[in-house]
């Protein structure tokens, strides 16, 4: 019955809350979880719509969508650090198989929907994946920036790792590329990101 | 300047994450937070939206930004209780205050229309408050199960107090009450909730 599959996945994804990302909170008092930036993205991708490149018009119900789910396959495969060069190496494979079970608890047709919505993000396919993917760039850096930088520290970021993971935020949001440079200016000076570039 | 307030804004709103409510995770690990709940609410608003009542059909953009930012008041107000009669007493004036001031750091426009959005969330005025509300209602009912009903049990909550809360679903969701009142049977049968009527 369709309703008694809605509620099982419903209950599933209650375990996103319990998968814990590298970043910190802003106030550095905890790791954060998936579940709750999502939220924070979900949050972001309203506030920020007018911001998308070239002003392009968005589907906002299609990106806020996106930006509730587009993280969920972490229940089965976990978060990746982004700058776990190694990790991202079979990343999609291992997601996609948790997408794949997770959306298929759906029936059919909303299953069918979230997958290629999560499939569309991942690639980057459309307007709508550009731009929650250039908000879900900045989000953890500035969260990275207010917590203190402690994990940019633990792992020895370089200006030229961040840099090369940032470019979808020149391309697709440009109006947010001077916030992200202030945040990271601050950081060199601070030390938290090492000069390398 | 605009993009600076709608800056200020997403990251006052990380603090949501640190506000605890009195329902746990459904595997009862811990408590549960505001915003990892407004995005488990956000997601149930996405996937149960064919189950308004009536099939009456909502626009499910302006639904999602309610399930977001229902709670985010929260931030200065706390959570309430459901069950807290007292708290309840001058709920919407506590939260009132705390709506005005953080939606009063975004941009004019912006800040209006979510605040408006709260606003109709909170007094049940259109088909989306009442669809939203409805399945904030199902929410921690379902964790409450899933969890072991370990908050029914130390709060002493009988049937008639639960009955009272969750008539809100029989009217806006009346797909969704047989799903509840087999929770609740379950739940009285297993001595977590008392059967006072």
């Amino acid at each position: 019955m369709d309703l008694k599959a809605k509620i099982e996945f419903i209950n599933e994804i209650d375990k996103l809350k319990t998968v814990l990302r590298v970043n910190l909170l802003s106030d550095a008092s905890r790791r954060e979880n998936t579940a709750e930036h999502s939220w924070h993205l979900g949050m972001m991708v309203l506030v920020l719509s007018e911001h998308t490149r070239q002003n392009v018009k968005i589907d906002l119900l299609k990106a806020s969508k996106m930006a509730l789910i587009h993280d969920i396959v972490e229940i089965d495969a976990g978060d990746t650090y982004c700058y776990d060069d190694q990790g991202h190496h079979d990343k999609y494979e291992r997601e996609l198989k948790c997408a794949e079970r997770i959306f298929g608890l759906l029936p059919q047709s909303l299953g069918r929907e979230l997958l290629d919505l999560w499939k569309e993000f991942e690639t980057a396919e459309s307007e709508e994946a550009r731009y929650v993917r250039a908000i879900d760039r900045l989000n953890p850096f500035m969260q990275n920036f207010l917590s203190g930088g402690l994990t940019w520290k633990e792992n020895n970021i370089t200006r030229s790792q961040v840099m090369k993971r940032m470019g979808e935020i020149e391309e697709n949001c440009p109006d947010l590329w001077p916030v992200f440079i202030d945040y990271l200016d601050k950081s060199i000076e601070q030390g938290w990101i090492k000069c390398d570039s």
